[in-house]
Protein backbone atom coordinates (compact mmCIF):
# COMPACT_ATOMS: atom_id res chain seq x y z
CA UNK A 1 0.00 0.00 0.00
CA UNK A 2 0.99 3.89 -0.56
CA UNK A 3 2.22 4.96 2.45
CA UNK A 4 1.19 8.69 0.42
CA UNK A 5 -1.84 7.24 0.94
CA UNK A 6 -2.15 6.25 4.31
CA UNK A 7 0.29 8.85 6.31
CA UNK A 8 -2.59 11.85 5.92
CA UNK A 9 -5.11 9.53 7.68
CA UNK A 10 -3.08 9.07 10.72
CA UNK A 11 -1.76 12.39 11.00
CA UNK A 12 -5.44 14.00 10.47
CA UNK A 13 -6.06 11.49 13.76
CA UNK A 14 -3.35 12.80 15.62
CA UNK A 15 -3.62 16.48 15.06
CA UNK A 16 -7.53 16.72 14.98
CA UNK A 17 -7.68 15.28 18.61
CA UNK A 18 -5.22 17.45 19.56
CA UNK A 19 -6.30 20.46 18.16
CA UNK A 20 -10.07 19.65 18.80
CA UNK A 21 -9.90 17.60 22.28
CA UNK A 22 -6.42 18.39 24.05
CA UNK A 23 -5.59 14.53 23.69
CA UNK A 24 -2.38 13.25 22.79
CA UNK A 25 -2.95 10.01 20.39
CA UNK A 26 -0.15 8.00 20.24
CA UNK A 27 0.22 5.72 17.13
CA UNK A 28 0.55 1.89 17.64
CA UNK A 29 1.90 -0.59 15.28
CA UNK A 30 -0.29 -0.68 12.12
CA UNK A 31 -1.58 -4.26 10.92
CA UNK A 32 -2.72 -4.82 7.33
CA UNK A 33 -4.94 -8.05 7.74
CA UNK A 34 -8.44 -8.22 6.27
CA UNK A 35 -9.64 -10.55 8.98
CA UNK A 36 -8.82 -8.42 12.18
CA UNK A 37 -11.87 -6.73 12.87
CA UNK A 38 -11.69 -3.31 14.73
CA UNK A 39 -13.94 -3.43 18.03
CA UNK A 40 -15.39 -0.90 20.35
CA UNK A 41 -18.47 0.83 21.60
CA UNK A 42 -18.66 3.89 19.21
CA UNK A 43 -17.49 4.13 15.97
CA UNK A 44 -17.62 6.92 13.28
CA UNK A 45 -17.32 6.02 9.53
CA UNK A 46 -16.90 8.10 6.45
CA UNK A 47 -17.07 7.09 2.81
CA UNK A 48 -14.57 9.39 0.53
CA UNK A 49 -14.78 9.00 -3.50
CA UNK A 50 -12.97 10.80 -6.64
CA UNK A 51 -9.29 9.95 -7.69
CA UNK A 52 -9.31 7.11 -4.75
CA UNK A 53 -12.33 5.53 -3.63
CA UNK A 54 -12.20 4.26 -0.14
CA UNK A 55 -14.06 3.94 3.52
CA UNK A 56 -12.26 5.40 6.73
CA UNK A 57 -13.53 4.15 10.59
CA UNK A 58 -12.72 5.61 14.01
CA UNK A 59 -13.62 2.77 16.78
CA UNK A 60 -13.11 3.66 20.19
CA UNK A 61 -13.93 2.08 23.56
CA UNK A 62 -16.17 3.79 25.55
CA UNK A 63 -13.61 4.85 28.48
CA UNK A 64 -11.71 6.45 25.35
CA UNK A 65 -14.51 8.50 24.00
CA UNK A 66 -15.76 9.83 27.24
CA UNK A 67 -12.30 10.52 27.88
CA UNK A 68 -11.90 12.60 24.55
CA UNK A 69 -15.51 14.34 24.69
CA UNK A 70 -15.19 15.48 28.29
CA UNK A 71 -11.37 17.39 27.55
CA UNK A 72 -13.57 18.76 24.32
CA UNK A 73 -16.16 19.93 26.13
CA UNK A 74 -14.54 20.87 29.60
CA UNK A 75 -16.95 18.87 31.16
CA UNK A 76 -17.07 15.49 32.52
CA UNK A 77 -19.43 12.88 30.29
CA UNK A 78 -20.56 10.00 31.72
CA UNK A 79 -22.84 7.89 29.21
CA UNK A 80 -22.70 7.57 25.43
CA UNK A 81 -25.73 10.24 24.49
CA UNK A 82 -26.89 11.99 20.96
CA UNK A 83 -24.26 15.02 22.00
CA UNK A 84 -20.95 12.31 22.76
CA UNK A 85 -22.22 10.51 19.13
CA UNK A 86 -22.46 14.13 17.27
CA UNK A 87 -19.00 14.73 18.26
CA UNK A 88 -17.84 11.84 17.05
CA UNK A 89 -19.83 12.15 13.96
CA UNK A 90 -17.55 15.86 13.80
CA UNK A 91 -14.54 14.11 14.62
CA UNK A 92 -14.86 11.65 12.00
CA UNK A 93 -15.60 14.20 9.64
CA UNK A 94 -12.71 16.40 10.62
CA UNK A 95 -10.41 13.78 10.14
CA UNK A 96 -11.50 12.54 7.16
CA UNK A 97 -11.28 16.24 6.03
CA UNK A 98 -8.10 16.79 6.96
CA UNK A 99 -6.84 13.60 5.31
CA UNK A 100 -8.47 14.96 1.78
CA UNK A 101 -7.07 18.53 2.69
CA UNK A 102 -3.28 16.93 2.55
CA UNK A 103 -3.93 13.83 -0.13
CA UNK A 104 -4.50 17.35 -2.24
CA UNK A 105 -1.87 19.48 -1.15
CA UNK A 106 0.73 16.69 -1.60
CA UNK A 107 -0.35 14.03 -3.74
CA UNK A 108 -3.02 16.13 -6.15
CA UNK A 109 -5.28 13.86 -4.90
CA UNK A 110 -9.09 15.35 -5.45
CA UNK A 111 -11.59 13.31 -2.84
CA UNK A 112 -15.10 14.27 -1.59
CA UNK A 113 -16.33 12.52 1.22
CA UNK A 114 -20.01 11.39 1.95
CA UNK A 115 -22.14 12.06 5.33
CA UNK A 116 -20.80 10.40 8.59
CA UNK A 117 -22.41 7.50 10.61
CA UNK A 118 -22.18 6.97 14.07
CA UNK A 119 -22.44 3.83 15.64
CA UNK A 120 -23.27 3.05 19.32
CA UNK A 121 -23.71 -0.32 21.01
CA UNK A 122 -21.25 -2.33 23.21
CA UNK A 123 -18.24 -4.50 21.77
CA UNK A 124 -19.43 -4.13 17.87
CA UNK A 125 -17.00 -5.24 15.63
CA UNK A 126 -16.47 -3.20 12.36
CA UNK A 127 -15.48 -4.62 8.74
CA UNK A 128 -14.76 -2.94 5.63
CA UNK A 129 -15.59 -4.96 2.63
CA UNK A 130 -13.28 -4.51 0.06
CA UNK A 131 -10.51 -6.82 -1.82
CA UNK A 132 -8.24 -3.35 -1.86
CA UNK A 133 -5.49 -2.15 0.47
CA UNK A 134 -6.96 -1.94 3.79
CA UNK A 135 -4.59 -0.42 7.19
CA UNK A 136 -5.43 -0.37 10.67
CA UNK A 137 -3.82 1.67 12.98
CA UNK A 138 -4.57 1.27 16.79
CA UNK A 139 -3.85 4.09 19.13
CA UNK A 140 -3.53 4.74 22.98
CA UNK A 141 -4.70 7.68 24.36
CA UNK A 142 -4.67 8.48 28.74
CA UNK A 143 -8.41 7.71 28.67
CA UNK A 144 -8.11 4.41 26.40
CA UNK A 145 -7.93 3.19 23.23
CA UNK A 146 -9.13 3.17 19.51
CA UNK A 147 -8.16 2.09 15.81
CA UNK A 148 -8.48 3.80 12.66
CA UNK A 149 -8.89 1.71 9.86
CA UNK A 150 -8.44 2.46 5.88
CA UNK A 151 -9.69 0.85 3.06
CA UNK A 152 -9.25 1.42 -0.45
CA UNK A 153 -11.07 0.42 -3.74
CA UNK A 154 -8.73 -1.56 -6.10
CA UNK B 1 -37.31 15.54 1.07
CA UNK B 2 -37.89 14.80 -3.13
CA UNK B 3 -39.84 11.53 -3.34
CA UNK B 4 -37.57 11.09 -6.90
CA UNK B 5 -34.21 10.18 -4.52
CA UNK B 6 -36.05 8.25 -2.01
CA UNK B 7 -38.43 5.46 -3.98
CA UNK B 8 -34.97 4.48 -5.92
CA UNK B 9 -33.65 3.01 -2.21
CA UNK B 10 -36.92 1.59 -1.56
CA UNK B 11 -37.46 -0.34 -4.68
CA UNK B 12 -33.92 -1.07 -4.55
CA UNK B 13 -34.00 -3.09 -1.34
CA UNK B 14 -37.37 -5.00 -2.25
CA UNK B 15 -35.82 -5.77 -5.54
CA UNK B 16 -32.47 -7.09 -4.23
CA UNK B 17 -33.75 -9.08 -0.97
CA UNK B 18 -36.04 -10.32 -3.88
CA UNK B 19 -33.35 -11.88 -6.25
CA UNK B 20 -30.87 -12.08 -4.50
CA UNK B 21 -31.83 -14.13 -1.23
CA UNK B 22 -35.66 -14.69 -2.85
CA UNK B 23 -37.14 -12.72 0.94
CA UNK B 24 -40.34 -10.62 0.67
CA UNK B 25 -39.53 -6.93 2.07
CA UNK B 26 -42.99 -5.12 3.07
CA UNK B 27 -42.02 -1.40 3.62
CA UNK B 28 -43.91 -0.19 6.43
CA UNK B 29 -44.37 3.64 7.15
CA UNK B 30 -41.70 5.99 6.46
CA UNK B 31 -40.20 8.33 9.47
CA UNK B 32 -38.59 11.24 8.60
CA UNK B 33 -37.46 12.33 12.39
CA UNK B 34 -33.61 12.92 13.01
CA UNK B 35 -33.73 11.34 16.92
CA UNK B 36 -35.08 8.63 16.03
CA UNK B 37 -32.29 5.92 14.85
CA UNK B 38 -32.33 2.25 13.39
CA UNK B 39 -31.29 -0.10 16.00
CA UNK B 40 -30.61 -3.49 14.98
CA UNK B 41 -27.73 -6.72 14.96
CA UNK B 42 -25.91 -6.21 11.78
CA UNK B 43 -25.87 -3.14 9.61
CA UNK B 44 -24.19 -2.26 6.03
CA UNK B 45 -23.03 1.03 5.67
CA UNK B 46 -22.42 2.69 2.44
CA UNK B 47 -22.08 6.11 1.34
CA UNK B 48 -22.25 8.49 -2.09
CA UNK B 49 -21.10 11.06 -3.92
CA UNK B 50 -21.40 12.63 -7.09
CA UNK B 51 -24.89 14.86 -8.19
CA UNK B 52 -25.78 13.94 -4.37
CA UNK B 53 -23.80 13.32 -1.29
CA UNK B 54 -25.12 10.95 1.44
CA UNK B 55 -25.35 8.01 3.05
CA UNK B 56 -26.65 4.70 3.29
CA UNK B 57 -27.64 2.03 5.71
CA UNK B 58 -30.03 -0.58 5.84
CA UNK B 59 -30.07 -2.52 9.88
CA UNK B 60 -31.13 -5.99 10.03
CA UNK B 61 -32.77 -7.49 13.65
CA UNK B 62 -30.05 -10.77 14.38
CA UNK B 63 -33.24 -13.20 13.47
CA UNK B 64 -34.09 -11.19 10.16
CA UNK B 65 -30.30 -11.57 8.40
CA UNK B 66 -30.08 -14.87 9.10
CA UNK B 67 -33.06 -15.84 7.65
CA UNK B 68 -32.31 -13.60 4.73
CA UNK B 69 -28.59 -15.07 4.20
CA UNK B 70 -30.32 -18.49 4.94
CA UNK B 71 -32.75 -18.41 1.84
CA UNK B 72 -29.25 -16.50 -0.29
CA UNK B 73 -27.07 -19.23 1.05
CA UNK B 74 -29.59 -22.32 0.71
CA UNK B 75 -28.49 -23.21 3.55
CA UNK B 76 -29.17 -22.80 7.17
CA UNK B 77 -27.13 -19.72 8.80
CA UNK B 78 -27.30 -20.44 12.91
CA UNK B 79 -24.54 -17.38 13.62
CA UNK B 80 -23.35 -14.54 12.50
CA UNK B 81 -20.17 -15.13 11.20
CA UNK B 82 -17.85 -13.54 8.52
CA UNK B 83 -19.33 -15.00 5.59
CA UNK B 84 -23.01 -13.23 6.92
CA UNK B 85 -20.89 -10.31 6.79
CA UNK B 86 -19.45 -10.51 3.52
CA UNK B 87 -22.94 -11.16 2.10
CA UNK B 88 -24.64 -8.28 3.93
CA UNK B 89 -21.81 -5.97 2.71
CA UNK B 90 -22.66 -7.46 -0.74
CA UNK B 91 -26.46 -6.59 -0.55
CA UNK B 92 -25.48 -2.91 0.94
CA UNK B 93 -23.28 -3.06 -2.37
CA UNK B 94 -26.44 -4.14 -4.67
CA UNK B 95 -28.98 -1.91 -3.14
CA UNK B 96 -26.96 1.06 -3.49
CA UNK B 97 -25.77 0.05 -6.91
CA UNK B 98 -29.85 -0.18 -8.03
CA UNK B 99 -30.21 2.78 -6.79
CA UNK B 100 -28.13 4.42 -8.52
CA UNK B 101 -28.78 3.36 -11.65
CA UNK B 102 -31.94 4.75 -11.24
CA UNK B 103 -31.32 7.37 -9.96
CA UNK B 104 -29.24 7.86 -13.35
CA UNK B 105 -31.54 6.20 -15.81
CA UNK B 106 -34.98 8.43 -14.09
CA UNK B 107 -33.92 11.54 -13.14
CA UNK B 108 -30.02 12.26 -14.58
CA UNK B 109 -27.93 12.03 -11.40
CA UNK B 110 -24.75 10.77 -11.52
CA UNK B 111 -23.34 8.83 -8.48
CA UNK B 112 -20.57 7.08 -7.19
CA UNK B 113 -20.80 5.10 -4.34
CA UNK B 114 -17.58 4.39 -1.73
CA UNK B 115 -16.67 1.11 -0.30
CA UNK B 116 -19.27 -0.55 2.51
CA UNK B 117 -18.90 -1.22 6.10
CA UNK B 118 -20.46 -3.79 8.13
CA UNK B 119 -20.82 -3.67 11.99
CA UNK B 120 -21.95 -6.58 14.15
CA UNK B 121 -23.10 -6.69 17.69
CA UNK B 122 -25.81 -6.57 19.81
CA UNK B 123 -28.44 -4.14 19.70
CA UNK B 124 -26.33 -0.99 18.46
CA UNK B 125 -27.86 1.90 16.84
CA UNK B 126 -27.43 3.78 13.70
CA UNK B 127 -26.70 7.55 13.29
CA UNK B 128 -26.21 9.56 10.26
CA UNK B 129 -24.74 12.91 11.14
CA UNK B 130 -26.35 15.61 8.97
CA UNK B 131 -28.18 18.64 8.75
CA UNK B 132 -30.01 16.97 5.31
CA UNK B 133 -32.63 15.08 4.35
CA UNK B 134 -32.81 12.06 6.18
CA UNK B 135 -35.43 9.43 5.67
CA UNK B 136 -36.31 6.09 7.27
CA UNK B 137 -38.10 3.19 5.76
CA UNK B 138 -39.14 -0.16 8.39
CA UNK B 139 -39.43 -3.55 6.82
CA UNK B 140 -41.10 -6.80 7.84
CA UNK B 141 -39.77 -10.02 6.24
CA UNK B 142 -41.00 -13.51 7.28
CA UNK B 143 -37.52 -14.08 9.44
CA UNK B 144 -38.24 -10.03 11.17
CA UNK B 145 -37.66 -6.92 10.48
CA UNK B 146 -35.08 -4.36 8.97
CA UNK B 147 -34.64 -0.74 8.44
CA UNK B 148 -33.21 1.25 5.13
CA UNK B 149 -31.80 4.90 5.96
CA UNK B 150 -30.79 7.15 3.77
CA UNK B 151 -29.48 10.70 4.50
CA UNK B 152 -28.40 13.84 1.76
CA UNK B 153 -26.43 16.61 2.44
CA UNK B 154 -28.23 19.65 2.65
Amino acid sequence: MDVKLINPFLSAAVNVLKVMAFTDARAGKPYLKNDRKASGDVTGITGFSGDVEGSLSITFSADCIKGIISNMFGDHVEEINQEVEDAVGEITNMICGDARRQLSENGGYKLTATIPTVISGLRHTVKHISDGPFLAIPFETDAGSFAVEVCFKQ
